[in-house]
């Protein structure tokens, strides 16, 4: 296929990206110009995706697009902020317009679920990797932060844990992917929705990308406490179950990652109001253990291992 | 040499990171929290850089990191913006502290210079490759854009131009490169100071990355104008005419890249104004044309030809 010129790319992406009124100037100069809202704050991520080391080379472009833009908005989720505008850099070892525009459709697609605009980025030439930028909005003092976790807090999950993995693993072994689990595992959901609502009730949050038990270590070290787990409460999906034997099933969901979940923790006296808030977002929700004083994290009383998590590999 | 851990690597990146009374919370979380000041925009731009591509494989690690943020910084400078915060995607190979090290030294020597917070990001395992996103901080309506030039304002140019371009070409050649031209390639000077002093100077404003005639073509189409270039008039540094004969050295400068100089419209009624910025910045500053009505760049009367600058080439 012809290569695609840097500056025709730009344009057909131009045209794509959605308008915002807040977006005073956006692709196409030296900077975009944004005039974020009076008053609040910006939380700014930036995640970098490569071929064959965070998908499979064979990932089809568009869940590629979808799933580069899912893991920023993700961050944004855990932070209890509202999506607005994102950049792009996008390395392509060739200019293939068919892998381009497919990129795009997965990211749009995307995008426009939150009204995310993209305001500018580059395309560079090189080995097949993305890097994106997500800025969000949350007001002050009021964001999701790892640090707030307080000893007798519930620990909680959205959704279910380890289909992604389930799909890496059933991938790895050359194995067809159960699709469900290859739905988890190319297109993410940004839990954004959960994150907005969970200001005033989580106490700290973290999305889950390494896995839940590195995951809520992650929290608990910035909190200054440990946590207790029951592995038993970890929640799986039908089609997990169906594709695993109990004991990998829960390494999966307890040392899986990209579930991109949102692990969270919130005074017992808050359960009433999770419990209305999983109802409303069509959500499940589940309370998998406790907020304890010391360090580290704990499975059925048993420590989870410094890094590896041994107990579960 | 043993991998580096993402965790260490991020806690050491953490030490070095410059602080900002409106960085709410920096490095270490889901995403960073920051509080832009009220009623200014935010300039945002995005570059990433590829071994091979942007920068000669052999390209020493400090002058990497110094050469990643300023082609970023450079963006800002085009718009008018001050420097504020950035994130930074690393992508290396294998974990080799050496190499990290040395390129926070560099990148944290331009940072400090501009008061430059980096404030998050992401490490991951893949080639070599460098994506920064910048964000500055501007006065509404007081952004340098590459649509303002108007028939008859003049063209001028910062510091010199070629002189990046003659060291790859010496590079290419096999030929050991003059020190001053290697600087130039190796750590180009983002001009924040003239980018900001020409806020309500200049009529438009472009950063010079492709080459002077490609980046003055950007402006001139974005502005819907035309443009004159005396080819005589493009300053050439002492190093670049010792080391090329005139009609090479001319080439350099009118199409070569990675000088990024400033290079801006104004109104003849600014000339006065521009003569004193100069002195007052130590920085030359060089008309090198005006705008015409039409479309494209003219080179001594001769059009620059359309994407490849055949004329020069």
């Amino acid at each position: 296929m012809p290569p695609v010129h840097e500056f025709d790319l730009i344009a057909r992406i131009r045209q794509r990206a959605a308008a915002r009124g807040d977006v005073v100037l956006g692709i196409g100069d030296d900077c975009a110009l944004l005039l974020p809202p009076p008053g609040m704050q910006l939380a700014v991520t930036m995640d970098a995706l490569n071929a064959g080391v965070h998908f499979p080379p064979e990932t089809a472009p568009a869940d590629i697009g979808w799933k580069a833009l899912a893991v920023n908005l993700s961050d944004l989720a855990a932070m209890g902020a509202q999506p607005a505008w994102g950049t792009l850099s996008l390395s392509l070892p060739q200019g293939d317009p068919g892998f381009v525009d497919a990129f795009f459709d997965g990211f749009f697609a995307l995008a426009a679920q939150h009204g995310f605009a993209l305001v500018g980025g580059d395309t560079t030439r090189g080995p097949l990797s993305i890097a994106i930028t997500a800025h969000g909005l949350v007001e002050p003092g009021r964001a999701l932060r790892r640090d707030g976790a307080r000893v007798g807090d519930d620990i909680w999950v959205s959704g279910t844990l380890g289909d992604a993995a389930g799909a890496l693993r059933q991938w790895q072994a050359g194995a067809a992917m159960s699709p469900a689990l290859q739905a988890r595992l190319d297109r993410p959901t940004p839990r954004v929705a959960l994150g907005r609502a969970l200001r005033g009730i989580a106490s700290s949050c973290i999305d889950v990308s390494d896995g839940l038990l590195a995951d809520l270590a992650h929290l608990c070290r910035a909190s200054g406490v440990g946590a207790e787990v029951d592995v038993d409460a970890l929640p799986a999906s039908a089609a997990l179950r169906n594709a695993f034997d109990p004991d990998t099933r829960r390494v999966l969901q307890a040392a899986g990652g990209d579930d991109y979940e949102l692990c969270f923790t919130a005074a017992p006296a808050q359960r009433a109001a999770l419990r209305q808030l999983s109802a409303t977002l069509a959500l499940s929700l589940s309370c998998i253990g406790s907020v304890t004083a010391g360090t580290g994290v704990r499975c059925d009383g048993v420590a989870a291992g410094a890094g590896g998590y041994q107990h579960f590999a």
